[in-house]
C-alpha cells in the first residue's frame, strides 16, 4: 500500500475565482491553465494498519497545524472513497517549487497527494476520476493532473462529479515561457481564501466578472489551437486584470498588488512597446508572472531583472501532467 | 461689456465618469466634490463689435488651436443664449493652478469663463442657470459654481437643463484638507476623454458602476452632514478605485495609475494603518489627492514628501464659489 506521484504546478491564464461551494471546492467559473515544468512536487503515501493517525513530512519536516489538517481532511475523503477507513497514512512530501517565486505549491502538492495516495489504497482511478478528487483538495490542483493546456469545466452537477480539468491540446502541443519574477522585499501576506470570498460577496463587479469568462474562453482556446500568441497572451493579461479589479470594488476594497507588482507589469507594457510579445498575469497575491516566447528569452530576462525589487527570474516551459515514480 | 470672474477648482470625491450625450455634456451619474481654495482661474472678458473672432490669452500667452477652439466654441453658446450673435470676445485668463499638481484647470477655467463671459454679454444668470452653461464648456466645471461639498444632478431632461451642480452644505461647513502629490516625473499623457468613452463602450463592469453610485452619494452626504470624516473618507477612496477598476475591464484594458501612483496609494494605507485618517483620490490621470484632517498636516506632508518619485506637496481648503473681480 505505496505509491510515489510527481505532479507539477499550473498558471491560470483564465482565472479560478470564487467557489459556489466550499465544501466540495466548486467554481463559479470555467479556467484554464498552464502547467509549468519547472515546479514540482514529489509526494510518497504509504498506508499503514498500525497508525492510528496520519502524519505529514513536508521537505523532511514533520508538519502539524492547519497544514496537517489540510492532508489529513483530504485523506479522510481517499479512505472513505476507497471504503478502507481503518488505514491511516505516512506521507513524505518534497516541494521542488521555490516558495518565494509565488508559484502556488497547493496545486502541485494536493495533485502529488491525491494521486499518491488513491494508488496507494489500492483506487485504479483514470485521470478525469483523479482530477475530480484532486479538486476537493484544492481547487486549482484539479488542473495539474494534466500537462501542457488544460481547461478546469466548473460542471453543473451539485456533488461534483461533473467538475475536474480536462486536457484542450496534448501537453507538447506549443512551446511557450513562463518567467516568475521574485520579489527581494517578503510579500506580505494576503489570504487568497479570503479574498477571494470576500470578493464573491461584496464586489459590485463580480457578476459581471463570472459573466465575461465564456467569451475569454473562446476566444483563448482558439488562440491556444492557433498558436497565436498575441491573442492568447492578450486574453489572459486582460482576465487577470479584470480578475484584480474586481477586488478594488470589494468591500472594503482591497488588492494583491504591490508597488513592485506594479513596477513589472509597467515593464511588461513596456517590452510590447518595444516590439517584444510579452504579456503578465498575477494570482491572489504580489507576484507576477510573465508569458513569452523562447525567442525572446534573453530580452525578457534582463528587462525584468533589472527592475528595482525584483531579486530573480525563475523561467518555466510547459509541463507534463501526474506521473508514478 | 466687460467682466472678471474668479473661480476654483475642485476635486471630485463621487466621480464624474461617463457621459450619455456628448454635444451637450450629460453625465451618466450624479457626482460629489470639494472646491479648492489653493487653485483658481481669474478671467476677464471683454466683448467688442470691431472684433471678428475671439481672441484668448491664458497667463499672457495668445492661445491658438485646439485650447481655443474649445474656448471660442463655449462663447458661441454664450452669444447664442444671449442674442448677440455679433459679437466676439478678448479673453485673458490666468491660472492659478500648478499645472504639475495635476489638478484639472479646466474646470476652473470654464467656471470663470462662463461666469466673466455671461456677465459681460449683460445675461444675469443665477448660479444654477451658471452652472448648466459652465456645464457645457467643461463638465465637471459645474460644480465650481460653488463652494465646499457640491454635488452635481445628472438630470433628467435631453436639453440638459435640470443637469447641474448644488451645494449640499454651506461653502464653510468643514475645514478638511486636500494634498496633491507632485510627481517629479512628466506625467505620461493618457487623454482623460479618450479612457472615459472607451470605459462606457467596452467595460463590462461600467454599468456595475453607475449602479452603484446612488449608494455612495446616501452615504458620503450623511458623511459630509455629520462631518464623520473616517465616512467620507473611506467611501471617496472606494468610489476611486471603483471607478478606475472600470477601465481594467476595458477593451483593451488600461490604467491611469503609474508606479509612483501605486507608492502614494500604499503610503496613505501606511498613514491609515499607523492611526492617521488620511485617504486617497485619483481622477483621469496618475497624479493622487489626499484628504486629512488639519490636525495631521505635519504627519501626511512629511509621509507625502518621503515618497520616492514625489517632488512636492501642494495642500488646499475648502474654497468659495465664483466670485466677481
Amino acid at each position: 500500500m505505496k505509491a510515489t506521484a510527481r505532479a507539477h504546478t499550473n498558471i491560470a491564464l483564465i482565472k479560478y475565482w470564487g467557489k459556489r461551494d466550499r465544501s466540495l471546492i466548486l467554481p463559479m467559473n470555467n479556467s484554464l491553465s498552464l502547467t509549468l515544468d519547472g515546479f514540482y512536487t514529489e509526494t510518497t503515501v504509504e498506508f499503514h494498519d498500525y497508525l492510528t493517525a496520519d502524519v505529514f513530512y513536508l521537505n523532511n519536516d514533520c508538519i502539524t497545524g492547519k497544514a496537517y489538517q489540510r492532508v489529513t481532511s483530504f485523506l479522510d475523503r481517499v479512505r472513505e472513497k476507497a471504503g478502507r477507513t481503518d488505514v491511516y497514512a505516512e506521507v513524505h512530501s518534497v516541494n521542488h517549487v521555490p516558495t518565494a517565486a509565488g508559484l502556488a505549491s497547493s496545486a502541485s502538492g494536493f495533485s502529488a497527494l491525491a494521486a499518491a495516495a488513491s494508488k496507494a489504497i489500492g483506487m485504479q482511478l483514470n485521470n478525469q476520476e483523479l482530477s475530480v478528487l484532486t479538486r476537493q483538495g484544492s481547487g486549482s490542483a484539479c488542473r495539474s493532473v494534466y500537462g501542457g493546456f488544460v481547461e478546469w469545466e466548473k460542471g453543473l452537477k451539485e456533488d461534483g462529479s461533473d467538475s475536474h480539468a480536462i486536457p484542450i491540446v496534448p501537453a507538447n502541443h506549443w512551446d511557450i515561457r513562463v518567467a516568475a519574477a521574485v520579489m527581494s522585499s517578503d510579500a506580505k501576506k494576503i489570504l487568497s481564501r479570503e479574498g477571494m470570498e470576500r470578493t464573491v460577496n461584496t464586489s459590485s463587479f463580480y457578476p459581471s466578472w463570472v459573466e465575461s469568462i465564456p467569451a475569454d474562453l473562446i476566444t483563448i482556446k482558439k488562440g491556444i489551437m492557433h498558436k497565436d500568441f498575441e491573442k492568447v497572451g492578450s486574453i489572459a493579461e486582460a482576465n487577470c486584470l479584470r480578475m484584480h479589479a474586481t477586488t478594488l470594488a470589494a468591500h472594503p476594497p482591497f488588492t494583491y498588488w504591490q508597488s513592485t507588482t506594479f513596477l513589472i507589469m509597467e515593464a511588461v507594457r513596456d517590452l510590447r512597446s518595444s516590439g517584444v510579445p510579452a504579456y503578465f498575469t498575477i494570482d491572489a497575491g504580489p507576484n507576477v508572472k510573465v508569458l513569452y516566447l523562447p525567442e525572446d528569452e534573453e530580452t525578457v530576462q534582463h528587462k525584468l531583472r533589472s527592475i528595482a525589487g525584483v531579486r530573480d527570474v525563475i523561467v518555466s516551459k510547459p509541463g507534463q501532467g501526474i506521473s508514478y515514480v
